[in-house]
């Protein structure tokens, strides 16, 4: 694992929520649940949602990070699935709070899918000024290699 | 102007970097200063990069928002143009530090783009657990009617 690879997992757990684009439609936040040792991150979605379409096609999706406090910007592209795990739903949901579907735990529109990441463009910045300009330089070139900070990210 | 415009331009101000799509390139990092009364987002960016290739031509970007630390997540469709405005360079260059580009204010590869919205999805949540189930739930539908804290906005 790079060193670029291993800032992106420990990072995404700070994430409250990014932008997950899925089955065509436009971006919509979502919040993630990464489990790096099955490279994957988890989504509760609502039944019917585009991310929730997607996993039942196992369609490819992209998940935009954008976060300061997280210190962690990345478009990340994987393939979306159903996922039938409902310990790991357990877990989520004491993780992610009840608030989230009225119902409680078990609200028949509530959706476990399942991101595996193969691909991303990530910049793991340090916070402070001094980022952006890291930031402003990067944009210029395409193929910026892993200096740890950014660049590419194969799963 | 919506109370949801309103949100969008107040909390746009705390937003310290967002994804900007130009040029048909992968959305990248860019720290977005808001100017209201123009109706406009500046960026500096540098010369060469998708940003500055798309004022060039006028062409369509889109910015992306997923900051829980300003309590907005957007996307936001709208036109990059060149801009000549050396005083709102210079006002941007003290706000946004001068570590941005090592040759300082004068170095020349520096770009001031405008970046006019002329539509948008907004989130403008209030932190906490509760803003998932609001943001799962609008995910289902896509023209949700703008509560003022969820909808289309249109500049």
């Amino acid at each position: 694992m790079t060193k670029l690879q291993d800032a992106f997992w420990k990072r995404i757990d700070d994430v409250q929520a990014g932008l997950l684009m899925a089955d065509g439609e436009r971006p919509v936040p979502m919040a993630p649940q990464a489990y790096k040792d099955e490279n994957a991150i988890f989504f509760i979605a609502a039944a019917g949602s585009a991310a929730d379409r997607a996993a039942k096609s196992g369609g490819e999706a992209t998940f935009h990070v954008a976060d300061p406090k997280a210190n962690l910007y990345a478009n990340v592209w994987g393939k979306l699935d159903e996922s039938g795990d409902s310990k790991k739903l357990d877990d989520m949901w004491s993780a992610m709070a009840a608030a989230w579907f009225p119902e409680g735990r078990d609200d028949n529109t509530i959706r476990l899918v399942k991101f595996t990441p193969h691909d991303a463009e990530v910049w793991a910045t340090e916070s402070g000024a001094g980022y952006l300009y890291e930031i402003a330089k990067s944009n210029v070139t395409k193929d910026t290699p892993d200096t740890g900070e950014h660049g590419r990210v194969t799963f």
